[in-house]
């Protein structure tokens, strides 16, 4: 009997384990366009809310990774290991961290993605940089990668064809929030990518995409064994995304931010995670390095120049600068117990270091400075946030979403400080 | 803020009550092209699965109803009453019936649909007498249910089009056994078509698309409610189809047994339901007469003449046969214990009496004719079906299918009647 795509949608619907067959076959044919996009997106909502096995889940990511091709960094002479962010406010940590892994040793194929929604894209920060191309061909890659070490570039188009057309389909379909479709999605990139090894970020908190720590423990497991599975040694990090990290909010401003970390300062909770996933990373490598020395050494630094030069950066030239700034202040004094991340992000987003649709720019100056931290001390009038922005009509949209961002507290309470690594899960 | 579809995607993914407007909206914007077949198959699916409230249904079927006209048949001068069938094997209960209950006195606007999978559809058995035509203006059909009392034809295009083009994206989504859809689609268009009541016919058993009475009972008081709500006078029979109705099931020789019904005779399940229906529907249009004293009077053949000339067709003329005629045997001797509806009306789609996609055409001379009813002693040898065809290659399939649709106990054993009327469910 000939395949029909109805059936493989009806056992869905029906809460039947789909098989190996019925998963490579429909993905190949909605790859091809001899499945319709209508019926794609009623089996994405049928496995929303039915959900997946762990075995259609791997026969899922695997059918994604056959639809196009698989890297080999064989030949790049160092162990080869990635990290993933699941997508967080303020997250530039791939900026300090993969030069970081670079200098300890190991190779960081770091294929990104640009920014939709309130979370920051890699791709858009890095791109503040003048000069600075994310286009490399796979082989300038694999050079990169054997020369510098460390590369942010985006992904090739042959790289899981069918994941970016089923992503495009689950944006517009309510499709998006399923565990399983956001590991298959995100795993299978990692594996076809070719690193032998990965740590996931996986966010969890207002600024997240997994609000609570179960999900986000479920979605880190899920990928852990996918990983592992398809011999990618992997763990994940669950890590705190209540608050945004550090403190500048943006793209050319996180870039700074990232600059004064691989420089042997910037705010705290980024030099902690940067350390804490290149820890892991260097683990899962086989290197025997401490990241802390290598990045108070001053080499990583110097792998950040040189990789943003080999991709035609100059890490000397100005970033950036908004026409308008604009400061929110406090409207009481007291100490600050929370500020809220997705508030921060979305404020940043309103100021047009976001994008609402995939084919808008983004503003390299735009963002939000936040000038302070939870704990801090504040008086009545003290400045909280910088607005930046080219177009200062988005301010009062940006500052509306600010209104409610920080919680202040009478003087002398205590505020508790956060802790930036939850949890470890290991393959 | 604007309508977005996938905010409307999400809330009912998310089991939230979607609201009128949201409804409205939605089936506006899918009938206009703006809302695309990706999104509204996201939408099917999570109604399918989360279901909807009384009160979604309802603006649901509404918005389906306001995307085309609504007749107006206030001019016919006779209480206007309609019959729908979910669908079963050897239904052609709407051709006794439309003409013994206009003999009754009310008219009965019977826009029907042609069949699709293993159950036929009352135009296709229509179609094989000489001349009959299913297109009339809604002009004509004002013209006739004044004139005669009875039509039997097609839907105009401008009633609810939303509910054809769902239906064509349910089809290919795995998306049609949604209780609130299928009332839904039934009511628009029942209601849209302007009848002051209506009988519905709600089958049960294996031939049925509900296979269970508790499925069958839910879509019956769904659907009461439904055309109770929007001012038509509704009830529904559950009635029994476990086993075929009649002995012909096909096009032609369905016709020419409700023929046989209104000269008196055929088989007493096809009588006795048409009679029960009669009852229930001149019961909701007002008139106190009694449809058996009717139907034996030969009022109603008169009226099936008449409305048969009306449209085209011959009334006189020899109804189409088949090339070829082959006769399935018993196996054993004994007592038919049970005869199979799915199984039947699998065996006349595959000798060509139905069609396997909309646009195929069927044969007027196709289908299958039950040599013997449960209950029925035969020996050994003794043929069970004759099946008719013009194409022979489709006879082994057909065959096949037969080959456990009756069941034969020792003889002696009783094989209790089945009865045809199992529930009525009133608004």
């Amino acid at each position: 009997m000939a395949f029909a795509a109805v059936d493989v949608i009806r056992a869905k619907r029906d809460k039947k384990e789909l098989t190996a067959g019925e998963i490579r076959q429909i993905i190949a044919a909605y790859t091809a366009g001899t499945v319709a996009d209508e019926q794609m997106s009623a089996l994405l909502m049928a496995i929303l809310l039915n959900g997946m096995t762990a075995d259609e889940i791997s026969e899922w990511t695997g059918a994604m990774i056959a639809s196009g091709d698989r890297m080999d960094l064989s030949t790049v002479g160092r162990p080869t290991v990635d990290k993933h962010s699941t997508g967080g406010v303020g997250d530039k940590i791939s900026l300090p961290l993969a030069p970081l892994v670079a200098a300890c040793g190991a190779a960081v194929p770091q294929l990104s993605g640009r920014g939709l929604g309130h979370t920051g894209g890699t791709l858009d920060k890095m791109e503040s940089i003048p000069g600075w191309t994310a286009t490399l061909s796979p082989e300038q890659m694999v050079a990169q990668l054997r020369d510098v070490g460390a590369v942010i570039c985006a992904a090739s188009d042959d790289l899981a064809p069918a994941d970016r057309k089923l992503y495009a389909l689950r944006d517009v379909t309510g499709t998006v929030e399923s565990i399983p479709m956001i590991a298959a999605s995100i795993m299978s990139k990692k594996i076809a990518e070719g690193t032998a090894s990965l740590v996931l970020d996986v966010k969890v908190g207002s600024g997240a995409f997994m609000k609570d720590a179960t999900s986000a423990a479920q979605l880190a497991r899920t990928m852990v064994r996918l990983g592992t599975d398809a011999g990618v040694t992997t763990s994940a990090l669950l890590t705190d995304m209540s608050e945004p990290l550090g403190l500048a909010v943006g793209n050319a401003i996180e870039v700074a931010e990232s600059v004064e970390v691989l420089a042997g300062g910037g705010p705290a909770d980024v030099v902690e995670l940067t350390i804490a996933l290149a820890r892991e990373m260097v683990k899962l490598a086989g290197l025997d390095v401490d990241p802390a020395e290598v990045l108070a050494s001053g080499a990583a630094m110097d792998v950040w120049r040189t990789m943003v030069r080999a991709q035609g950066g100059d890490p000397d030239a100005p970033l950036p600068t908004p026409h308008e700034v604009e400061v929110v202040t406090a409207p009481a004094g007291g100490v600050v117990a929370k500020m809220d991340a997705m508030a921060v992000g979305m404020a940043s987003w309103r100021l047009g270091a976001g994008r609402a649709r995939k084919e808008d720019p983004v503003q390299a100056a735009a963002g939000v400075v936040c000038l302070v931290k939870p704990g801090d001390e504040i008086r009545e009038g003290a400045p909280l946030f910088e607005l930046h922005t080219d177009t200062p009509d988005r301010i009062p949209a940006a500052a509306a979403e600010l209104g409610t961002a920080v919680d202040i507290v009478p003087a002398g309470r205590p505020v508790p400080r956060r802790a930036i690594v939850l949890n470890t899960i290991r393959g």
